[in-house]
């Protein structure tokens, strides 16, 4: 988890690129990151940029969300592998997660969150990025809970509950200093997880309640 | 819950100031926002920001952030009051959210949450003002959950899950275009209330996980 402070001096040019706009995408946002201090920290010509993006900035953006995005995708099997069981492997997921925030002054939680936000609805191509990313971190959840015996909507309920829990808890950790948002959200995954891996009915109701809001508006 | 849609014409000048920051902040972040858009969509003169805001945009900023915090501290009597039970006012809630974040074309999500993963690292006081939104909110939620009956540190865990899960839905949704994370957090939630309400106890295990990362460091 250490990768905030990896400085990829040896690296390709591009690559140096990436990885330095990532890290500072994930630290900083987007907004906040010029081209400048990119390639001054990547220690890249500046026209570099756009002969590796001639997209500029949107281009760069959108693959650092994918790159980080498959970095990050890494944690799953480097926690989930060792731990004894699923619901261990929740919690240590969790505390990991925390551990590194204290560690990093609470500044490097999700690679991509901040990013999400900002160009939600101002860039379309980092926005894809974004969602192809979470969609990725889905699937490979829910590949593992599948293992798990869990059916595939119910491995894809827990995965995606656990994925929102933890972004909204590095929204919370961040802006209070306090890891208390992640310990609540590892209990929250962590029962869940339990209780369905145990086969107890956990209070079932209709999946869609009569005000959930139509998918296919928007476009 | 149709703020963003209120253009505050006749209101004074500091408040249009304000109101419409809060707005820009919700729909592009900070650093996407400038002094100039903001005066000149709130047709306010240019100095005034500086009259009004001796510290410029990060005082502005600050209060901002707690003006739209109250607005939408507002939200959680007016949802949950009408409610027949708690249980139907959490499904009420998320399914709230969802069916405005589809009116908004997917843009208005979480007041605050934006600006607070972008400075949270950067700026102490806008950062301290989303922490204290944050805890308003959930003093809120406590005060509520414990009316029915919960203890402060069940109400507490409870709240702290439920705003977790929404942020985190509102990162997932926004950036898929789809209102699906908030409808795998309302069934979560609901399940939890559910059965903290119902007396069920569920599954319980020691709050803290060994790996959890100390509360005192950084600071």
């Amino acid at each position: 988890m250490s990768t905030a402070s990896k400085r990829p001096r040896g690296a390709p040019t591009r690559q140096r690129i990436v990885n330095t706009s990532a890290e500072l995408f994930r630290l900083q946002g987007y907004n906040a990151t010029g081209i400048k201090q990119i390639v001054k920290r990547a220690e890249a010509p500046f026209g570099s940029i756009y002969h590796f993006f001639p997209g500029g900035k949107e281009e760069l953006g959108a693959e650092a969300i994918r790159v980080s995005g498959a970095t990050y995708a890494e944690l799953i099997p480097a926690v989930f592998d060792p731990a004894p069981d699923p619901v261990t492997g929740v919690r240590n997921f969790f505390a990991g997660a925390a551990a590194h925030l204290v560690e990093t002054d609470y500044a490097d939680a999700c690679p991509i969150a901040t990013i999400a936000l900002e160009v939600s609805s101002t860039s379309q191509p980092m926005r894809q990025a974004c969602a192809e990313v979470f969609e990725s971190w889905i699937e490979a959840g829910v590949e593992r809970f599948r293992r798990q015996g869990l059916d595939a909507a119910t491995a894809r309920r827990v995965v995606v509950g656990m994925i929102c829990a933890l972004e909204g808890a590095f929204v919370l950790a961040r802006a209070a200093r306090t890891t208390e948002p992640l310990e609540v959200a590892a209990e929250l995954m962590a029962q869940q997880v339990e209780q369905l891996l145990s086969g107890e009915p956990p209070a079932r109701r209709p999946a869609s309640p009569k005000r959930a809001a139509p998918e296919s508006s928007g476009g």
